[in-house]
């Protein structure tokens, strides 16, 4: 980390940066909570959120087509529940939202809060759970399902379908089918400061490689010393293979995701490295987006997300955002 | 550098993945250079280049509205002037072009080269020679003015300029007014072990600060211990003042440029930085954009370009665009 003032300020100066690049976004006073200013209460709101770290998600993809509102905690830390309430009434006067929650014990727990708190008022809630990391060992399956930047292509199609006026029961629908066919392994190269500070660390050597991390620095499924970019990629495709069990000519959508401190040319190499592999699986790719999704500040490392597409799925997908952070270009 | 196969094939990774992530850009063959596939040779084409490791210039800002073509050469080495031409004339037939050249040395000798060798046999060239650095100081003021990252707006402004069929003397009337409009200057946090290949090094330490700094890892003009985010950029808004000589109320436009390394959290806390302390100057800042957009490959670093604004170029740089980089958010 090389561009801050105090480590206490890290939160309230990217904030402030965020109302300057983002100014169509709608800030809730006291918290870290934005609202697509353009949202006109006439569809169902699509919210999410998380610790702060991890930007531009969510506040990044708050605005049409995507999310409506983002709510974020504290660094590598979820939101309190009286701030998700603060954030959803500050959205709608329909009392009803869809959200969307990334699979890490302390997020689930405070959004079901938030959301029990909300029913119990006269809300209709539905929400989905993302769980798309799939660095598993068989006997912690549970565990280490946590919710990655797959959570990014869920919000673009659950998003789009909000805005097309889907009710909330649809929404959860495409919800359960979208989860299961979602996808991510991330791996880090580098711990960072402020995991040491935090909870965890990767204890990562100078030419460590680590498979299956988190985005808080949580452990993977195996450390290992470098290998050249096809080789990762290859071990990669074989845990998706294993886990997707696909089928030749199937379309699937891929996002690779910069977690932090890759270059272009890395990002650009190991998508070629990953569509190449995948293809010759038999795989159509007909959506292929790189870049900075959801990071993890001050680590060095890579995710690779897999959605295996259905129906009207990639239609969705290529949809135009007016949000900060989806990249709408051809 | 964390994903790579070998040192060796690093332009040719990359090449592999800008083909599959911005399939709008026919490769012309042989050579790291994308010609815009929407083209249809009714406008003249604004053609840009210079070394790899910068990405995503040039290709990246290849689309309606900005560059018709890009050439690269190899990492951090202009491309060669016969590459140049074989661009050219792979975009058009009509024998006219407008080029962008970044005032590096090098890239100012094999550019000059390849104009004179295309005018000798017919063709009607123009061009401008971006100089926007201004980390300079007074003995070597020609020395030090290199092409940096606000060669981006101008290729914005100049490319939606030429979509719109202007003329080349006009294209060459803009781009002149740009020029000494444009300024910038980048700073460094760590040299790479690239550069220490090449001619290049900063020398660097662990908590060092170097301002001024090119692409290439040349040579800034000071050096000092790290310092607050605040501080960083009021050394940057001071000499942009000394250079500017602005006036209250004048209308500026900002490119807070991600060279590597720097989280979106750190782009977003130096973006209000500089933004604040240009407001407290009395400028309006109408356009504000942060990114990558002109990296150095394997650098920590980011750069601050400013443009006074005249006229219509507010509403160019507003103009979407079709290429890959370019961000089209609101």
């Amino acid at each position: 980390m090389k561009i801050y003032n105090f480590e206490d300020s890290l939160l309230t100066d990217t904030q402030r940066g965020i109302e300057i690049v983002a100014p169509h976004l709608k800030k809730v006073e006291g918290i870290y909570g934005y609202v697509d200013s353009s949202f006109d209460d006439s569809y169902i709101p699509v919210i999410s959120g998380g610790g702060a770290g991890h930007e531009p998600s969510d506040w990044g993809f708050v605005g049409g087509n995507m999310l409506t509102a983002s709510i974020t905690g504290k660094l590598f830390e979820p939101p309190m529940p009286e701030e998700i309430i603060k954030v959803a009434k500050a959205v709608t006067k329909k009392k009803r939202a869809f959200f969307i929650i990334k699979n890490f014990e302390k997020d689930v727990r405070v959004f079901k809060q938030a959301i029990e708190y909300l029913r119990n008022i006269g809300w209709s809630i539905e929400y989905g759970i993302v769980n798309d990391d799939i660095s598993v060992d068989a006997s912690s399956l549970r565990k280490y399902r946590r919710g990655l930047a797959g959570t990014i292509l869920i919000e673009k199609i659950i998003g789009t379908l909000a805005k097309k006026g889907k009710s909330l029961v649809d929404l959860k629908m495409v919800c359960e089918q979208l989860l299961p066919e979602t996808k991510t392994i991330g791996l880090a190269f580098s711990d960072s400061i402020l995991y040491k500070k935090s909870c965890h660390t990767l204890s990562l050597g100078k030419d460590d490689i680590y498979y299956g991390i988190g985005i808080h620095g949580e452990a993977g499924y195996r450390k290992e010393h470098w290998q050249k970019s096809e080789l990762m990629a290859r071990e990669i495709v074989n845990k998706m293979r294993l886990n997707f069990r696909w089928q030749k000519k199937e379309n699937v959508a891929l996002l690779v995701n910069n977690i932090g401190k890759i270059s272009p040319m890395e990002e650009l190499t190991f998508t070629a490295d990953i569509t190449e592999l995948l293809e010759l699986e038999g795989l159509n790719i007909p959506f292929i987006k790189t870049g900075s999704f959801m990071t993890s500040h001050d680590m060095s490392g890579i995710s690779v997300s897999i959605l295996r597409l259905q129906d009207k799925w990639l239609e969705y997908l290529k949809q135009p955002s007016t949000c900060y952070a989806w990249p709408n270009s051809i």
